[in-house]
């Protein structure tokens, strides 16, 4: 799924190439792989699921028997309830989309407008692949920032980014219908304003698939995705739950949050299977837990890399953590040396503490994925007076002396008053 | 020092944009810079250094009092202690060497033979430097590997990677003569052949310069170096050293090593001063502690990112480490995706326990600074069971799903037959 954007702007030639392990391939490992097969119930007593073949029109539903059952079916993209939104829409989320998506901007006039809803990780990705094929693209969203796992104002440094690289962006627009104009032409219309479009692609994020669940009696989280524990096991007896329908621990701030991300989902499958073994076996539990996120993320837009982790300043604020936050410019490389970059970092850590709390890495050079050190500190409750003496690499082509993390553990236990402060 | 290689390599054209701060900058911030002022002697007794001014001819020796004495001296070049080597070999080591040794290649014909000795980094540095600029570069050395660093396994990549770039590569050979032919041109003489060269440079690392400490008594450590405790205090009372004349803890082996880089000797540096200040102002000690180093270390040579932390395979060996290592190949993109580049793994990680003991990484993609995570591993003692765990960024243009280094991590895990392995 993630390499949607990069088949859609060409990178990649060949879909197949985006397929980690095809059906025929779990089936040469010994499963029993049925595909177009919908889980449309579960009886938890019974322990059988109902399931619908869709490749046969009025097949009737079938009951398979399970002794354990994984609840693993990923999140469904959200849709904006406008009139239009589902006649003229194309969403964005599964390979086949993806697919379509390709054949129908290849079918478009050279420099035809296209919106696309949605400011986030895919959407900014799409937009600019629809730029690179020399389209007008128009990147929309309800919300005041782009990517909002960001704080606003280093989402404003990345706005200000696809601007330049040719994007028109329209923050702060609710959209409230789709309407056939001539010639094949739509009009994407917001509280702010209509745009003609000849594509409206829709990429406003996905909500967890919960509803067979939630019909038979599995506990949702407050995040409304479900709620399992650290071996991955739903409030029933006999079902576990993994990936993008479930939630869990954000190990920052001890929040539980829907992350779809395919890094969780590896993670949340094997802790799964695990378990489940475990159990058949007659073992009390499996040998691993997954006992949370600390939301680190990434992406590549426009020729910039940005990545965060932990919480972000608004989150901290919001949340009454005490706490001090940093933001400054450094260089990718040694700053004497041509292409240095320009790399703005943001940290936070706790007042008393020093723990860091997160960090935001936006910029032009190879920086991004820095964030795995800082990922690191989150997830292991590093503080910046530790994260200052860490024996971290440099070398005139990687940037400076003082590591741009540890410039920034330096500045947070300064103005924290933590001892020491290098 | 490290923007040498760049300087006499042309991308950086003015020799001032490598230091960080003139003697002048210093003044202004009140302190009594004295360049071209040799420290001949220390009398820890009288608290007095014996100073000798170098810009006048005969100058007579002056004393110095001190209340507290920083010896931060640094190292000075290993020269070959042949024949011809002192009077046509040219050392890089301070950029007063790095400007005579462009102006010197700046007057030699294009395709000149230059011969370098050492093939550590700086010296890989300079022969790809020269390669670059049209030279032919013979790179010598007396080890049986380039980068000795690491493994000889990782170090034979390299190695094919500086012959691919079209270095010359003379590893086990070894310096006995340097001597004149007609037309300025000189004989290099080693055990296994002679080479022509215009020119040799000698860059075959560098020793503390523990001369006048030495003679004032202080103590020296296994390593040759100065035996410092975590405040940077020297065996004798009132004297503090801290830099490249130093030796500090391997917290990975417990070992004691002389250590020459410039993050280290930034961080000494200050834990110095805040121990000599708070000495100075009647209070017990600093603040801070410099508790060792994990050995993290990174170069770009030949468009390649080369980086290391913790121990190698070789030394892990040689202490009777009980360990397992693990060796692969991975990509710095999604496969999927054009120039996904090839990047080499290779991990540590101690048996019984799971700690990370060490990671090497070298190859064509951007992977060198991802180091920084596991020298965090190695230097907090984070194991590969919990390591498999984090929370690591991915996204296509930045790898596979599994970060490498938490690849490494699943592997080791399961050759030690560590629980979880995932």
């Amino acid at each position: 799924m993630c390499g949607i954007p990069f088949y859609v702007g060409g990178d990649v030639a060949d879909v197949d190439a985006l397929v980690v392990r095809s059906p025929d391939a779990h089936r040469a490992n010994g499963i029993d792989v049925r595909t177009r097969t919908e889980a449309v119930a579960i009886d938890p007593a019974a322990r059988t699921v109902t399931v619908r073949d869709l490749t046969v029109p009025g097949a009737p539903e079938q009951e398979l028997g399970y002794d354990a059952l994984l609840y693993a079916v990923g999140a469904h993209p959200t849709l904006p309830q406008v009139p239009g939104a589902d006649e003229y829409g194309l969403p964005v989320h599964v390979l086949d989309e993806g697919v379509t998506l390709r054949r129908t901007i290849e079918g478009l006039r050279p420099d035809a407008p296209i919106v696309v809803v949605g400011a986030g990780y895919v959407g900014m990705e799409l937009a600019e692949a629809l730029v690179v094929r020399g389209f007008e693209a128009v990147l929309l969203d309800r919300s005041p920032q782009v990517m909002k796992p960001l704080d606003a104002d280093m989402a404003a440094l990345v706005e200000r980014r696809l601007v330049d690289f040719g994007i028109t962006v329209k923050l702060g627009h609710r959209l409230e219908a789709v309407r056939p104009l001539a010639d094949g032409l739509r009009e994407v219309v917001t509280d702010l304003g209509a745009f003609p479009a000849e594509l409206l692609i829709l990429a406003a994020g996905a909500r967890p698939n919960v509803a067979v669940a939630a019909a038979a009696g599995l506990r949702l989280g407050e995040s409304g995705a479900l709620r399992v524990d650290p071996q991955m096991r739903t409030s029933v007896d006999g079902i576990w739950a993994a990936g993008d329908c479930v939630e869990s621990v954000n190990l920052v701030d001890g929040s539980r949050r829907n992350v779809q991300l395919g890094t969780h989902a590896n993670k949340q499958g094997k802790v799964a299977g695990m378990d489940i073994a475990a159990v058949l076996q007659g073992r009390d539990r499996g040998e691993a837990a997954f006992d949370g996120h600390v939301g680190t993320a990434i992406t590549k837009v426009c020729e910039w890399e940005i990545s965060r982790t932990g919480i972000t300043e608004r989150e901290a604020v919001a949340q009454g953590i005490d706490h001090a936050a940093v933001r400054f410019e450094g260089t990718a490389k040694a700053d004497y040396l041509p292409d240095a970059g320009t790399v703005h970092v943001k940290m936070l850590a706790e007042a008393g503490t020093g723990r860091v709390l997160g960090a935001q890495l936006v910029g032009n050079g190879q920086t991004g994925k820095r964030i795995d050190v800082a990922a690191t500190w989150c997830q292991l409750g590093v503080t910046v007076q530790q994260a200052q003496f860490l024996d971290l690499s440099y070398a005139p082509p990687f940037g400076g002396t003082w590591d741009l993390l540890q410039v920034g553990a330096r500045k947070l236990a300064a103005k924290l008053r933590l001892t020491p402060a290098l």
